[in-house]
């Protein structure tokens, strides 16, 4: 793919569709002015006073937005105006065109403007000459439509301006649907004005007030990004039932810090008359057309253990608890279709007595999405980017959602898959970590979403993904600048410069194992002030000695520059513990990093040691290797809930020693 | 000082008046919690939220402010309730006991128990057991009453959440007063309703509105700091006549682009008039008891050319202009003390005719304040607390209010210099960089002001200095962070590692040196985003590196430790330009930074010959020597508005290798 290779030259992410390189550069000086012609629009106006201001903080150069003079200007033009609610499917495309001197910026709607404009900033350079733009034609548009990024707002809740400076990072890397998670067991997120012991009973007084939320939301309009509102039901609901414990389908009461997984009663009327008066209220606080409906990880310990449940179920002719919730979910439907609203629900809701027009996010894979596509189903793919696993980024990007089952899909089915949902679960991170979780991966997670399928390059998408990550920062992002308090905080101490060596090659333990390993209390309310809590869910330093490691291997040990670094870096490693020792022992938090400091640096001496023999193309001696491996083993179990990278590519080392040409 | 020597172990800044360690420790964990006794105030409870929300940044715990259970309590106890407006003099003091499991504070006013809280926090340290704050009874009050900081708003615009994060950061130094620049050539920054031409002609569309300042005097307030405006008349005074050029002593238009240094007319009554009005109108929206009119820097330029002002002159009997600016100062302190306000201004306002009642601030020195002192005027010290002139730490540490011709005062006399404030003139900052150009520097002037005389210190300063520093980031200033993006920004690329070294030994030229040399436009619309305004202004690198080479040669070239760091820091330094060069010629904002870099190694490496001398105790040949020192007294030209700061010690070791025992 010729243009693809072109764009993977520029800081772009996500790729565009298409980008035709030109020759020369347009110097953005303080002589830089917008024109605005095409349809009058607020929502655009509002897009390039942000885009003015955002300007002066990637250049440093102040700005103000004027009327351009003198044909040096970038040119916007929007054919069409926005609607006041955005819209699922929208024409978002746009084309940029750079010149030597000046820029056009076309779109059939605002929406694909903003697009533009994004693009537009990430082209912006230092060059030898000035600040500058390569001269350049891009026509760019979604591969899907839906390109959303869930926040679990209920396992811990995160303030607006969290909220708000995600929404930013979002709209720089052009994802379009922020979904609120905003109750589950661990807390109801939002004001009932109908019923408002769901948020003074169950939130523990933090939630979002109604006008909070309709600001929030005309500030992701502004941005592009829908708002879509989750209401985890029947499951997940124990932050319900602390106010109101006869939803229930067992007797209460309930509490916040209890672990009772409840499930709210299905049979009974009253819930379902409590549940369309409540989501008649959210549907008028929440524009978007979707409405979001959890329906997720129903036990049913409760209506196993309630014999009028069980009765209803065998007087209804239902087989089991899931014909139960697909009956729930059937009037939860007729609930949200009345109030002009289209349900959306995970895996678990997909039955055949549900209309076509639902939504099926699904968490479970592909094949469960092509499941649903084939019956007609619309869908969304979420598994695969769960944040809070703290994978590598490259293992999210490459989660398709047309791949497996779904590649197979006619064309018709496929076009039912709309997108996916990065996901950040929040049982484990604060308002202070969060950011360093989702970003930058999150950005590889959107290109897959935006970008042609066939944009498949990891390098590549490593180097722009660390090109964006400080980009995101200057548009208010925190993934930086937080962990690094974090730092000082547990250290207590202003030279945290030892205590960086060491983070920078650990990683956070997988998956699950952190919260298997940690038993959250039901309330969640541990510290989570741990190196793990600080370190980056990817360790770029260790990607980079894996990459110099392997390039010098394959070179057949002849690479010296990589060698040169591998040695410099193996050296600071060797020597760090002797100097952060002395220090991991003053702060109670770092003590448990002790081992980890330790093995760094011996696993550094013994790749150090094997370098020597790589060098000297002397065989290692059998028994030193088995000594090494067997550190090397040692150094592989996660300690302090993390792990240190750095141990594959010096066991390379360890076993290439093994194997040149001289013995001793 | 017993009690003193004893605080300098402790972390806080300011130091406390007294100081009584104990043993042990209190562990602050989950079951942290409060209780307050004693008057139930508004500000005070205000406080202790945002206390227990700070303890949570500083230690990573969850604490929620619930009531005190089982006795392990923080008791918080003040006597009086808070004015609704703060005033000066008002005591300060407070008592902080902690004991192993509990600690009271204990304070007349809510405003001291303000200032032990933040106490409180700075005790908080990471220990081998826990968060912990040590056995202590401290008794604790202000030298000073009157600790404040300007910020110029006027030369550069500072958004609303520059001022809140930099009141954040003041509360936690237990500064006590904002003075806010309002007005000035370059831009009249608040919203006047009865003259809108004021900000709308005056302001480039960038003020404050009135209701914007009620919401953030009313912050400042809730952190015990009282916001006094200034209204600089009548010259630096452009920024009015745009509007109301009638106001004017030479006739307009006048225009913000415009250099011009208009004079108000002091001999029409018109003048008057305005000034009333407008004073009144101020008077109302800012409840401080103080008002400030400048008065400083007339230019007499206008009232020379004006015949009509020159026979009003001679025909009132006057000398000059200076007993013109006196009879526009006596008319104006009527009018503010009309309005119920005391008039501050500059040194210049001195004169005999005005009554004692007000207060003059003086940015020319200790000599002026203690004139002023002596004929009974009350007074504030400026001079040598201008953080625009980029001096070390330990320069402003050295002036004290209370020296020099100050130091010769009757009681009487010295009890009338109320304190001071550090300036912050913001010709050369922008809402990016100013942080970095207040902080941590201004936490040593606060010490100055409110920690006894004795409190002389250096090297204990600096050592709390660099603690506060990154507290203060967790109170939410950006001089640490802000300053990094700007690096990646003009690099255009995240590996800034090789800039980082050699920003890290760089600092701005000092005093004026860089105003003068870039002439500024009227409107100040320069960029100000060069590696000059990104280095710290004090480099704490270069600054342990000077200490190193002190310690070396002091030990007679014995210490092994120092001088091992010594060649490590020159190892590193002489081989970075190697690196960094390719990667500075790519932008054209690091052009100018080349020499600098060149010097760094260049300069490193003749430190490390001289080391090589000193180690073997031979001595260099004098041709050498003569080489290298020309070499040192090039790299300590100012290049690109900055100085190199390791070149005088690396000349110490040059030097000292010419002294050593034996020749080769």
């Amino acid at each position: 793919m010729v243009l693809a290779q072109a764009s993977l030259q520029l800081n772009l992410m996500p790729l565009p569709a298409s980008v035709q390189p030109g020759a020369g550069q347009w110097i953005i000086d303080s002589s830089f002015s917008v024109a605005m012609t095409g349809v009058q629009d607020p929502m655009l106006s509002a897009a390039v006073d942000k885009f003015v201001s955002q300007l002066s903080r990637e250049t440093g150069i102040p700005f103000k937005r004027t009327a351009a003079q003198h044909g040096a200007a970038l040119t916007i033009h929007a054919e069409h105006k926005s609607e006041s609610t955005l819209e699922l499917g929208e024409d978002e495309s746009y084309e940029l065109t750079v010149n030597p001197s000046d820029a056009q910026l076309t779109a059939p709607n605002p929406l694909g403007a903003l697009h533009g404009l994004q693009t537009f900033l990430q082209l912006v350079e230092p060059t030898p000459t000035g600040f500058a733009v390569p001269v350049v034609t891009i026509k760019d548009a979604p591969r899907f439509p839906w390109r959303g990024m869930l926040i679990d707002v209920c396992r811990h809740y995160m303030p607006m301006d969290v909220l708000r400076r995600n929404v930013d990072g979002m709209a720089a890397v052009k994802m379009n649907v922020l979904h609120l998670h905003l109750s589950d067991n661990e807390g109801f997120r939002i004001e009932s004005k109908k019923f408002p012991k769901l948020q003074e009973d169950g939130s523990n007084g933090s939630y979002y007030t109604q006008s909070e939320m309709h600001e929030f939301i005309a500030y992701a309009h502004d941005r592009g990004i829908r708002v879509v509102p989750e209401f985890d039901v029947p499951g997940h609901s124990r932050s319900w039932l602390v106010g109101y414990p006869e939803l229930a389908s067992g007797s209460g009461p309930y509490s916040l810090v209890s672990t009772v997984d409840p499930v709210m009663d299905p049979t009974q009327e009253a819930t379902y008359k409590f549940l369309d008066k409540f989501i008649g209220e959210m549907a008028g606080l929440f524009p978007d057309a979707y409405f979001h409906i959890g329906g997720d990880e129903v036990n049913g310990a409760q209506w196993n253990a309630n014999p009028k449940i069980q009765s209803f179920i065998h007087s209804h002719g239902m087989k089991n608890n899931q014909d139960l919730q697909a009956y729930f979910n059937q009037r939860l439907q007729k609930i949200v279709s009345k109030h002009h609203k289209t349900m959306i629900g995970w895996d678990e809701v997909l039955h055949p007595d549900l209309p076509k027009s639902i939504l099926v996010q699904s968490w479970r894979g592909q094949q469960s999405l092509a499941a649903a596509a084939k019956q007609g189903y619309s869908g969304l793919l979420s598994y695969g980017y769960y944040l809070d696993l703290i994978w590598p980024a490259s293992r999210h990007y490459a989660v398709d959602p047309l791949s497996g089952d779904a590649a197979a899909l006619t064309p018709e089915e496929k076009s039912r898959i709309l997108g996916g949902e990065s996901c950040m679960w929040a049982e484990l991170v604060t308002p202070e970590s969060i950011d360093s979780r989702i970003w930058p991966r999150n950005a590889a997670i959107a290109e897959r979403l935006w970008s042609p399928q066939e944009v498949q390059d990891v390098g590549s998408m490593y180097r722009r993904l660390s090109e964006v990550s400080w980009h995101l920062e200057l548009v208010g992002l925190t993934h930086r600048s937080a962990p690094t308090e974090m730092l000082h905080r547990m250290f207590g101490s202003d030279d945290i410069a030892s205590l960086r060596t060491l983070a920078d090659v650990l990683e956070p333990v997988k998956d699950y194992a952190r919260a298997e390993s940690i038993k959250l209390p039901a309330d969640n309310s541990v510290p989570l002030n741990h190196l793990v809590d600080a370190v980056s869910p990817e360790s770029d330093v260790a990607r980079d000695f894996r990459d110099l490691v392997q390039s010098y291997i394959q070179s057949g040990y002849k690479d010296h520059d990589a060698v040169e670094k591998i040695r410099a870096l193996l050296t600071k490693w060797s020597v760090n513990d002797a100097k952060l020792h002395p220090q991991l022992e003053q702060s109670f938090l770092l003590k448990e990093v002790e081992p980890l400091s330790q093995d760094l640096s011996a696993v550094s001496a013994a790749g150090l040691a094997a370098l020597d023999y790589l060098d000297k193309s002397e065989t290692s001696p059998d028994a030193w290797r088995t000594l090494q491996l067997s550190l090397m083993t040692s150094a592989k179990t996660p300690k302090a809930e993390m792990l240190l990278i750095i141990v594959d590519p010096v066991q390379q080392l360890v076993d290439a020693s093994g194997h040149v040409g001289r013995t001793p």
